[in-house]
C-alpha cells in the first residue's frame, strides 16, 4: 500500500479477527404478525428481527440487506438477503442456529457463501409475485391470513384475458402508491416479462414477474383487474391508464395478506 | 292449562315473543389466537367471540353450548355447537350473518335447525381428533401455528405398532392432565374406537375416536407415543400403565397447535 494512503476499515479490522464474508438467504414468512419487511422503530419487522439473531450468533450488530421491502401481511415463500460477517460458522450450521432463533413463521430455507459484492437488491434480474383469491362462499377458518377472499361474482373469463396486458415496457405510475405516485424524478418505468391469471379449483390465482416493483404496484394491479372482472375497467380503459401513466381507472389496493413474494431471480 | 298450575316461563315469554328455537352448527376455528373454547374473564375465546356475534343478532344474551372444550392453541375442523334464540332468521341467513360478524379465523360451515332438548356434549356418541406432526428439517413458516414440529429420529414403525394398544375400554387415569389426574369421584373410564397413526410423506398423523376424553387426554397419549418412537416406552410399560391407571412411563404433553378436534359423531 502506498505511503499516505488511508487503510480501509475491514483491513485493519481483518487484522485482529477473522475475515469478513458474505452470506446469502433465502427466506420464507408468514408476513401475518410482523409490520413488513424494512427495520422501523418501535414495531417488530422481519428485517430486524432477522438482525437481531444474527447480533446474536456474531455478537456484533449485522446489518441484513434484502432484495426488496414487503408491506405489513404480505408473506414470502423465496425472499433473498445477504449480510456480512466474521464469525467462520459452516453455512449449514448458521442456517440451523438461525432457524432455531427465528420465530417459527420466518424460515432459513437456504444459506450459501457469496462474493463480497453481491446485492440482493441491485444486483436481481427480476421478481415474481403471487396474488391468491378465495372465490368460494367460505374461506378456510386456517387461511384467513393468507388468501384475500372474494366471494362476489367476477368475470374471470375477461380477467385471464386482459391480464397480459401489463406485459411489456410501461410508465406504472398509476399503479404506484398514493404516497408515491406525483414524486418526479424517480423512474416509474418498469417492465414486466409475464402477467396472469390461474384458476384451481375456488382459487384464482394472479402471478406476475417483472423487473421491479414500485411500492403497492402488485396490489394495486389485483385491485384493477379486479375492477376489470367486475365490469368496471374495460380494455380500453387498462391501455390507456399504462399509455399515460395516469390513474384513470376506479380500483382498489388489494389486501396485503393475499400476496407472495414467490422468487427473486438473479 | 288447569288453573292453578305455574304456566313455564317460556311460554309467558312466548305470549309476547316469537317461539324459541334451537340452531345446531358446526364450527372451524384456527386456536391460535384465542384462549381455547371456554368463557374465561379478561381472555377473547371461541365461546365469548360467537356469544358476542349472536348477542348483535339476537338483541340479547346468547348461551351457546358446545361439544366440549379445547385448549387455548387447538384447533377444530368440525367442532358442534347449539344454543337457542328467538329471532326466525332463517338459518341460510343466520350462517352468512354470523360468518359476516365474526373475525376469519372463526367459521361456521353449517347451521341447521334442531330439536328443543339437543345438547351437542350430552347427546355425542363419539369424537374424532387428529395430532399433526411435522418430520422435516424446515417447517414451513405458514404451519409454525398448525404443526408440532418435531425433526428428530423416531421408529415410526413402533408407534404405528403401539398406536392401537389404545383401543378399547381403559382407566385413562394416566393420560389425564395433571390437575385432574387425582381427583377421585369422576370416572377416568373412556372407550377408544379407533387409535392410529399415518404417514404422509414428512407429516406423521395421529388419528382417535372415542366416546369422550379427559382434559389434555389426546395430547398426552401423543407425548407417550412419541416417548414410544424413541424407545423409552415399549408395549409392556404401556399396557401396564393403561391396565392401572397409573402414571408410569415417561412423558411430556404435545403441543397445543399440533391437534385438531376433526368431528363430532351424534
Amino acid at each position: 500500500m502506498p505511503k499516505g494512503e488511508i487503510e480501509p476499515p475491514d483491513a485493519i479490522a481483518a487484522g485482529a479477527m477473522e475475515p469478513l464474508r458474505r452470506v446469502r438467504v433465502t427466506i420464507a414468512y408468514d408476513g401475518t404478525n410482523f409490520h413488513g419487511w424494512q427495520v422501523q422503530p418501535g414495531v417488530i419487522t422481519i428485517q430486524s428481527v432477522l438482525q437481531d439473531a444474527l447480533g446474536i450468533i456474531e455478537g456484533a450488530p449485522v446489518i441484513v440487506a434484502g432484495s426488496g421491502r414487503t408491506d405489513a401481511g404480505v408473506h414470502a415463500l423465496g425472499q433473498v438477503a445477504a449480510f456480512s460477517l466474521r464469525n467462520p460458522i459452516p453455512v449449514e450450521n448458521l442456517q440451523r442456529a438461525l432457524n432455531r432463533l427465528l420465530p417459527g413463521s420466518i424460515r432459513i430455507l437456504a444459506a450459501t457463501e457469496t462474493h463480497r459484492e453481491f446485492h440482493p437488491r441491485f444486483d436481481a434480474v427480476s421478481k415474481t409475485y403471487e396474488y391468491r383469491i378465495f372465490r368460494g362462499e367460505i374461506c378456510l377458518a386456517f387461511e384467513s391470513n393468507f388468501v384475500y377472499h372474494h366471494p362476489y361474482p367476477l368475470d374471470v373469463g375477461r380477467m385471464l384475458q386482459l391480464a397480459p396486458l401489463l406485459e411489456g415496457e410501461h410508465d406504472f405510475s398509476a399503479f404506484a402508491a398514493a404516497d408515491d405516485r406525483d414524486i418526479q424524478g424517480r423512474s416509474k418505468i418498469r417492465r414486466i416479462f409475464s402477467s396472469g391469471f390461474a384458476v384451481r379449483g375456488e382459487y384464482l390465482i394472479y402471478s406476475v414477474r417483472g423487473s421491479g416493483f414500485l411500492k403497492h404496484m402488485v396490489r394495486n394491479i389485483v385491485g384493477t383487474l379486479l375492477e376489470v372482472g367486475k365490469g368496471n375497467v374495460d380494455e380500453d380503459l387498462l391501455g390507456r391508464q399504462l399509455k399515460t401513466g395516469s390513474r384513470i381507472s376506479p380500483s382498489q389496493r388489494a389486501p396485503a395478506k393475499g400476496l407472495y413474494l414467490l422468487s427473486v431471480e438473479y
